[in-house]
C-alpha cells in the first residue's frame, strides 16, 4: 500500500485515500480537475435529478477501487512493484480524461476522435507536466509484461464497470444498479497472469452482468434519458448549420492538432450552457426553440416502437403541431435505435471462473442462462417534441 | 393525498410523487428548471467531489416532505383544503427560486438584495405565467390563517432544513448529517393553530439540532469550503474591479428593476463558469490567477486563528512568494470569521414540545444541555493561495 | 387506510403502522406472539451470524408491504371494503403461524402435516377468540370475490416473498438479495380481476427473479446451511431412535388432533435447545455427539459433487475417522440433493405483465432470458462431520 | 495483519475476516459458541422485533473494530507484535462470555458476581483448552506495556461501545443510533502510550457521545423496554419463591465454584424459556400469570413520573383490577428508577483530543456543551400489568 498524502469523502465508497507522490500530482493537474465540469450521465438527470455526478467522482472511485483491487491481489501472492502500483492508480485516475462534455451524446462530433483517442493524445500532453508516463501507455495499451493490471482497467469485469455501475446506481436512486463491489474485489485473483474470479465470486460476477442490463434499460437507454440526449444531439446539429457557430468551434475546425487539443480543454458543459443561452434568442427558429429546451427540460418524447408503424406515430404528432412549427417539424421529429448487449461472451474476452480443483471455464459455460444476456438488443424507437410546447419554444 | 401526475426517483427520499395540476405546471417552469443549473453547496465540492447536487433537486425534496408533513397532520385531524395544499407544495418548489449562483458566495453582490427578496419578486412574475398564486405570497408572509403552514416550510424545524441537511449530508458523504426525517415528520402536530412536536419526537428534535452543528462544521464552514466560497468572491471583486466585466454585468448595473430580473434569471453558475474560462488570460494578474485558480482547483488555504497571530502566519506565507506574486499578495490573502449557531432559543422562534399531559415547553427547557448549542461559536481564521501555486497561476 | 392503533419500528422497512381493531386483537394473540420464538431461516446463522430475525418480525413485513399494496391499488382505482382490507392484512400476520420450529428443517417431521396445514386448522382456532375469520379463510383459499387478494398474499410476486428476500437479505448482509420493494408495489395493478405488473415494473419483476436466484445459493442452499439444516435432521432422527425421546414428543404422537395442536404450540425453538442440552450427555453416542454439534456449532461439511464419486469423498474421510467414531460413522455422513427454480413459467401460474397498449403477456415470453432461470437446478451432494471434532463430540 | 483463516458475512460491518491459529480456535470453542444463544438487548425485541441480534454477532463486530483499529495504528507507527495482535482479538471475542442469559436483567442474580468477574473466571477455564492467555488477562487488566491496548477494549471510546452502539441501532432501526466508526477509528492515535483522538476526529467524538445519550432513550431505557426487563426479574423472583424452582437452579446454589462456573455454562436463554413454558400453568398463581405474560407478550406499562404522585397512579390501576388479581397486585405493580449518564468526565477517563499543535486536552474542555451529557439524569417510573390482561394471565 502507499503512503497516504490526503482522504477524500466520497459518498460511495467511504474515504478513499489519496497517495503521495506521482498520484496527487497527477490528480492535482488541471487536466484531471476539468473533469469536475463534466457530468458522468450528461443529460440523464433530466429524468434522474440526482444523477449529476461528475467525471471527476468516477476517477476518484475507479482509483480507489484499482487500490483495492491491488492491495487483495497482493494479499494472495500477486508481486506489484511500488511504481507499477502507482501507475495503476494513475491509469485509473486519467482513464477518462478524453471524454467531450456531456459523455456520449457529442463524442466524435466536437473532434472526429474517441474518447479513448483523445485520452492517449491528453496523456502524452500530461507526461510533459509531471514526467514519464510510459509505464501506464504499456498497461492502457496492454503490453505491460502483468497482462492482468490491464483487464483490471479495461475488461468486462473492470474497475471502471464497477465503480460508475454502483454511482450511477446511487445518484439516480435506482436501486437495481447495486452491485457488491467488495465481494468482487475479493473474489478476483491472478491464475497464469490473468485476471480471473474465485467460484466462490460467481453469484456475485452473475448479479454484476445482471445489472448492468437492468441499468441499460433503467438509466443508460431510458426513453427520457434517449429523449434529453438526442435533443443536445440537433441542438448541436442546428447550432453547426446555423451562422451562429461560436468562433471556438470554428476556430477547432481548422486548428493544427496540437492547438486543437489546447482548445478541447476548454471545453467543458460550462461553456456549452453559455452557448445555448446565448442562443435562446437565436434568428434560425429550429436553434432557438432546441436551446430553449434545453434550458427548460423539454426533451423529446420517445416511443419504442413495439409492432407499431412509426409513420403513424409521426401523422398523428404532425396533426397537433402549431403553425409556427410546421416549416421546421423535421427538427423537432427524431428517428433511432437504442441497443444493449449487457455481456460478451467471445473468446479472449469473456470473463474467466477458476474452479477450487484448479478448473478454468468460461462464465456463460458455467452460468448458461447468462447466454440469455449476450444477445445484443436492438429497440427502434422514435421521438417528438410535444406539440403543446412548440408555440413558445418557437414564439 | 392529491392525485399523481408523474413519480421521480431521488436518492435521497425515494420516489417523489409530483401532483397534476398548478403544481407540475410550476414545477416545469422555466424559472423553477434553471435551479437544475444552481448548486446547492456552491465550490464545496472542491473538498467534497460528490457534493454537486442542485437546488433543483433540494426543491423537489423540500416539495416532497412537505407533502408527507401535510398528510401526517391530515391524518391526525388538520382539515387542510385542497388548494391549499396545492400553495404549500407550490410554495416549497418555488422557496429558492431568488438564489443567486453558487449558494450564499455571491449573495447581495450580483444584485443588491437577498435571495429572500429576489424570490418574492420572481414568484410575482411566475403570478403572471401561472396565474393566482396569493395563498403562497399568504403563506411566505406569514400571514395565512393556518399559520403552522408558515411554520412547515420556514422556521428552525421546516421541511427546508430538513431536506437540505439530510441531502448534504448524503452527497458530501458526511455520516454525522443523516437525520430520520420520517420520524419528525410523523411526530409534528397542530396545537392551537401553531406547528409544535410531540413528546416521543423528542428525541429525533435533539438530534436534528445536534446535527446542524456538526454539519456546519464538516461542511458548511469547513476550512476547505470557506477557502473555496472566499476564491469566488475574490475572483467577483477582480472582475469587476478589472476592464473585462462582461457586458451582461454591465447592462444589469443600469437595467430597471425589471429588466434586471429579467437578466438575473439567465444568470445561471454555468455562465460564470464561462467567464471565468474567458479570464484565464486576463490581462489584470490577479483576475487571471483567480481565474485559473477556480479552474485547476487551487483555493486559499485556510486556517482557524487559535493563540496565534494572523500577522505571523502572513510573514511566514510572504516569505515564500515568488517574485512574481509580490505585487499583487493582498489579492492572495484573507481574513475573515466564520460563525455557526445551531439553534436560537429565543421566545416566539423556539421549538415546541408537546406533552402528553398537554403541556407546551420550549425546547431549551427541557433539554437543557442544547443550550449549549445555542451559544454563536465565532472563529476568526485567515488564508492563503499556497506559495508554491503562484508561478503558475501568474505566468 | 385503516386508522392507526401504534407504530413499530422495523430495521427493514421503517415505521409500521398497526391499525386499531382486529389486525391489533390478532397480532397480541398468543399464536402470533409465538412466532417471536420461531427463527425466520433456522441454522442459517450457523453460517450469517446476522441472521437470527424471527418468523414475527416478518410477520409484520408482510402485513405492512400488504397494506402499502393495498393503498397503492385504492389510489389505481380498485375498491376494497375496509373489512376485507383488515382481512387481508390478517391474513398476512398468520400466513406462517403453522410453521414448525427451525424453518423447514422439522417440517411434517414433528406432526405428519405441512404448515400450510397446521395454519388452517389454527386459524380455525383463533377464529373461536378474535371472532369471524371467514374472509381470510376464503382469501386463503382463493375463493374470494377479489381474487387478486389471493395473489397479492400467495403467488409468485407476493407479499411474502417480497418481504423474506428483502429480510434475509438485510440479516444475512448478502447484499446480492435487496430487492425494490417500493417500486415493485406501485407497478402492481389489477386487470380484469387479476394481480398484474405495469410495463413500467418489468425491470423490477426481472430483478425479483434473478434476486431469488441469487438467494438461492448465497443462502438457502448454501453449503453451510445445508450442512446446519442437517444437523438438525439428524440430531432429530437420533432423538427418536434413542430411548430419550422427550415427553412431549411421545405425548404429541398419540393424542387427538385437538390435543395434539395445543402441544404443537407450545413447540418452539426455545425447548428444542433445551432438549439439545440435556441430551448432550446422552448414553446413545450419536445423539450426545450430535447434540454437542449444535451447541458448539459442528455442522456437516458438505460438498457439491461435480464429477468426483461420492464412495471416494467418504473413503477418504472415513480413513481419517477416530476409532471412537467408526460404529456409529453412518450418523455422520451425510448424502443429499439441493434444487432450485427461481420461477415456475406454467401457465396460470406465470408472472403477467400489462401493457399501455392494454396488451397482457407472460414474463418468460417478455424476458425469454428468465427462461433460464425456470429450469429446476439439480446439485447432488454429501457431507460428514470433520474428523477432527468427532473425538470431542464422543467422548 | 494477520493472515485469514475464513471469512464471515456481517450484516453491519460486512466482511469480518477471521485469523487462522489462536484466534479461530478461541472462536471455535464452546464457550464462545454459547454466545449465540444469548441476546443483546434482552427483551428488547418485545419492543424493536428486530433486535434479537446475538452477543456472539456483538463478539465478531467488536472483534473487527478492534483489527481495523490496530490495522491503522501500525500505519500511524504503532509496533504491534503478532502474538499482542492476536491477544488483542481474542481480548474481544471473549469480553463478554461471562454475560447471564438477557443482558443485564438477570445479571447478579443467578450467580452472585458481575459479568466481568464472571468472564474472568470463564477465561481460565478456556486458558486450560486452548493455551496460554496470560497477555490477554494483562490487557484486561490494565497491567499490559502497551496500555493503549486496554484502552481500546474498554474506555469511553472503545471497540466495543462502537459496535454495540451502532450494531443495536442497526436491528432496532433507531436511525437516532448510526455512528460512523469509519472515521473515529481512522482518528485515533497513540500518545504518550495512550489512546487519544486527533483533532479533526473531533466531531466524530461529538456525535458518538451524543448518540449514547439517544440510544439510552430510545432504547436501552425505552419505557417498554423497561417494562420488559422487570417483567424477566420478576418472573424470577417468582420463579424463586415458588416450589418449582428447576433443580438446575437448586444444583447451583449450592455447588461448589467450579461446579457453579459448569452449570452456568449451560444456562442459556433457550433453558429459560423451556421453564417459563413450563410454568405456564403453575400452581403459584404470580409464577403463572408471568410466565404467561412472557410468552403472550403482556409487559408491564411503565410511566415515568413527572411531577404526578405514584400512589395516583396506583390507585387508579387498583381501582380495574380484576377479582382474581386482588391477592397478588403487588406482583403485577412496579417501582424503579431509570438511570443514564452518555459520559464520564473525570480525570483519568476523559477523552483526550490531540491537536496538531501538539496540545492535549480533555473532550469537555474542546466542546464544553458535552458537560450537559455528563450530568447523570434519574427519572423515576412506575408500572403495571395492564388490568385488561390479567384475567387471561391468572385462569
Amino acid at each position: 500500500m502507499l503512503p497516504t498524502a490526503k482522504i477524500i469523502n466520497d459518498p460511495v465508497h467511504g474515504f478513499i485515500r489519496i497517495p503521495e507522490g506521482r498520484v496527487l500530482t497527477v490528480l492535482n493537474h488541471p487536466l484531471v480537475q476539468r473533469l469536475r465540469r463534466l457530468s458522468q450521465l450528461g443529460l440523464a438527470q433530466f429524468v434522474y435529478p440526482g444523477a449529476v455526478h461528475t467525471r471527476f467522482a468516477h476517477a476518484l472511485g475507479v482509483m480507489h477501487l484499482a487500490d483495492e483491487a491491488l492491495s487483495s491481489l497482493s494479499r494472495k501472492g500477486a508481486n506489484i512493484p511500488r511504481t507499477t502500483w502507482e501507475s495503476v492508480l494513475i491509469g485509473a485516475l486519467v482513464h477518462d480524461i478524453g471524454h467531450t462534455p456531456f459523455s456520449h451524446s457529442l463524442e466524435r462530433v466536437i473532434l472526429p476522435y474517441s474518447h479513448e483517442e483523445l485520452g492517449e493524445m491528453l496523456l502524452r500532453l500530461l507526461e510533459q507536466e509531471v514526467g514519464d508516463l510510459s509505464e501506464v501507455h504499456l498497461i492502457w495499451q496492454g503490453q505491460h509484461p502483468l497482462p492482468f493490471l490491464a483487464e483490471l482497467l479495461a475488461s468486462q469485469l473492470d474497475v471502471d464497470r464497477l465503480d460508475y455501475l454502483v454511482r450511477d446506481s446511487f445518484f439516480t436512486g435506482v436501486q437495481e444498479g447495486l452491485v457488491g463491489t467488495e465481494r468482487l474485489i475479493y473474489t478476483m485473483t491472478v491464475h497464469d497472469g490473468r485476471l480471473v474470479v474465485e467460484e466462490k465470486g460467481l453469484t456475485s460476477v452473475e448479479k454484476f452482468i445482471v445489472t448492468r442490463r437492468f441499468m441499460y434499460w433503467q438509466v443508460y437507454l431510458h426513453k427520457g434519458v434517449l429523449g434529453a440526449e438526442w435533443l443536445l444531439r440537433r441542438w448541436w446539429a442546428a447550432l453547426v448549420q446555423s451562422e451562429e457557430t461560436p468562433d471556438l468551434l470554428l476556430h477547432l475546425r481548422n486548428a493544427e492538432p496540437k492547438e486543437a487539443l489546447r482548445v478541447f480543454i476548454e471545453l467543458d458543459e460550462t461553456r456549452i450552457w453559455h452557448w445555448i443561452y446565448e442562443r435562446a434568442e437565436s434568428t434560425f427558429p429550429p436553434l432557438r426553440a432546441l436551446s430553449r429546451a434545453l434550458l427548460w427540460r423539454r426533451p423529446y418524447k420517445v416511443w419504442f416502437l413495439e409492432g407499431e408503424k412509426q409513420s403513424d406515430r409521426r401523422s398523428i404528432w404532425e396533426s397537433t403541431l402549431p403553425r409556427i412549427a410546421r416549416p421546421w417539424r423535421d427538427w423537432f421529429w427524431l428517428e433511432g435505435e437504442a441497443e444493449s448487449q449487457a455481456y460478451l461472451p467471445a473468446q479472449g474476452e469473456a470473463i474467466r471462473i477458476l474452479f477450487k480443483n484448479g478448473h478454468l471455464a468460461s462464465l456463460t459455460d458455467v452460468s448458461p442462462w447468462l447466454t440469455g444476456l449476450s444477445i445484443p438488443m436492438r429497440k427502434p424507437f422514435v421521438g417528438a417534441i410535444p406539440a403543446a410546447w412548440l408555440e413558445s419554444l418557437l414564439r
